[in-house]
């Protein structure tokens, strides 16, 4: 068996990115060879899931991959029984968190309408601060955002498979009870991952659930949501408004409605940019490195049979 | 001497907060009786001062005046020796501190451009967390803030007139030092009230000292600001941006070149709406009502000879 400090950054299509998390395997002890000769691969090009089998069938020793994303979009279909997998589960969370208190603050206080004002406008606005949120998703954002959240004293509703208390909310419901658990919201945040179960949760239904005055924020995926039933919500009033940062179809096109509509504000996948990521996801790799090698556990470990 | 209880509460020109300040007096045990049978002034329209003095005048057991507003602009030159003073100081300060949130969330995760945007935009954006804030002034709005931000893990400087030390700060800085004070802040956050040692405190030379990567947030009063030097700041660069709830003049007129300016963003004096701030001015209303009649010290008391 070669060493376990034989390590491949692979590919170098992105080279900031290969730079920097290959910075990263060094600081941590590890030794950066070719996928020939390691024991591990850091996949370095979020965007380059199409090279990715090819790296790992160069690999005969490769145990343990680590993908570089939140999520495994693009990676799913590689995913096996005979390799570790871990992904960037939980480095983006802060980020994300933050972007969901941009997007709630934005919302609440009226910003997408005064940003395009270009005279003094009326006075519109309400307070985030005791409002009731519903969360769908109780993993590393959701986790986050309760922390930022919490000098707010807002009544926080958390939906998720399990029945099981998350810390800081004041109400877990699980996900078969979703109707009832957006019918007081002034506002749904969507931070799931998309797997098959979650796919199109917010869709025609759960949008006639919500109240009239609540607003949508989507910083899961696109697929999270049936974009037509939601435009459809935002012209009708069903619901005051959203803000996304992720859609279906991602980039949304030139000319598709929600471009048109006051009370939808759309932010280009930002809950993390790759200037605020890349140090987050050099930092883990230099962790799960560091216990790599040293034979602990690994931090954001793929369920490969659930997906996520 | 008539009885404590006996208050007025006047004009009337503003039914709804008349109603709700009358409601309050009643519900802490007043009774509300015209200026002249009245030991109390609850003054209830912060926009009707020129009528101020005939109320006072008509009321000469009057021994306790509430002001409406948070500052004491237009009531001023009113002030004497011979009242009791209170205003609505720290009553706003919650949906304040939350419209500085807002605003710094919005400048760092670049919503105005995003808002403004038709079609899929690049990625801009930065991180509130951890970042270096100063702040301009030490009153109840920046206790609050302090209190909103403490989980950002943000370094927060707090400029005052006096050197003494701010619960949540990591720095205090006297008003002297000013240009000290913001030379390596990401934003600048303008939390005064306007006296004549504030007004035109951010010109050209704070402008000059601040970085240019940073951000201006507003929410005192226009006049603290040098609008043309802003003006210039933020189409030089000198600055990254402005986020302005109160502008000199105010409001600004159509046509002002501040409306042109892509990194300037303007809500419309929404620290507080009024939706937001009259049952909130109730409250203080019922509280200080109910401390008046017990004989107790009153909360929000003006230093007349300092003028806040």
């Amino acid at each position: 068996m070669t060493d376990r400090r034989l390590i491949a950054v692979e590919p170098s299509s992105r080279p900031e990115m290969h730079a920097a998390l290959t910075d990263a395997v060094q600081a941590a002890g590890g030794t950066v060879v070719p996928p020939e000769d390691a024991r591990a691969l850091i996949f370095a090009d979020p965007g380059a899931a199409e090279v990715f089998p090819a790296i790992l069938a160069a690999g005969p020793h490769i145990e343990w991959v680590q993908l570089p994303y939140a999520g495994i979009d693009g990676f799913g279909n590689h995913l096996d029984d005979t390799h570790l997998w871990t992904c960037g589960k939980g480095v983006y969370a802060e980020p994300v968190a933050e972007w969901i208190m941009a997007a709630l603050l934005a919302a609440f206080r009226s910003l997408p309408h005064y940003a395009r004002a270009t005279r003094w406008p009326e006075q519109f606005g309400q307070n985030l601060l005791g409002a009731r949120l519903t969360v769908l998703g109780a993993g590393g954002i959701t986790e986050s955002f309760l922390r930022l959240i919490a000098p707010w004293n807002c009544q926080v509703t958390v939906v998720r498979r399990q029945d099981q208390p998350v810390r800081g909310a004041d109400r877990v419901v699980t996900l078969d009870r979703l109707s009832e658990a957006v019918a007081d919201a002034d506002a749904v945040i969507v931070a799931l991952s998309l797997t098959d179960a979650t796919r199109g949760i917010i869709n025609r239904t759960t949008l006639a659930a919500m109240p009239s005055h609540a607003w949508l924020c989507n910083v899961g995926r696109g697929g999270h949501v049936v974009t037509d039933d939601l435009v459809d919500a935002l012209t009708t009033g069903a619901i005051a408004g959203a803000v996304l940062d992720v859609t279906d179809p991602e980039p949304l096109p030139d000319g598709h409605p929600l471009w048109g509509l006051d009370n939808c504000l759309i932010t280009p996948h930002v809950g993390n940019t790759p200037a605020m990521g890349l140090p987050l996801l050099a930092r883990r790799v230099a962790d799960n490195t560091r216990r790599w090698i040293a034979g602990e556990d690994l931090i954001g470990t793929i369920n490969v049979h659930a997906g996520y």
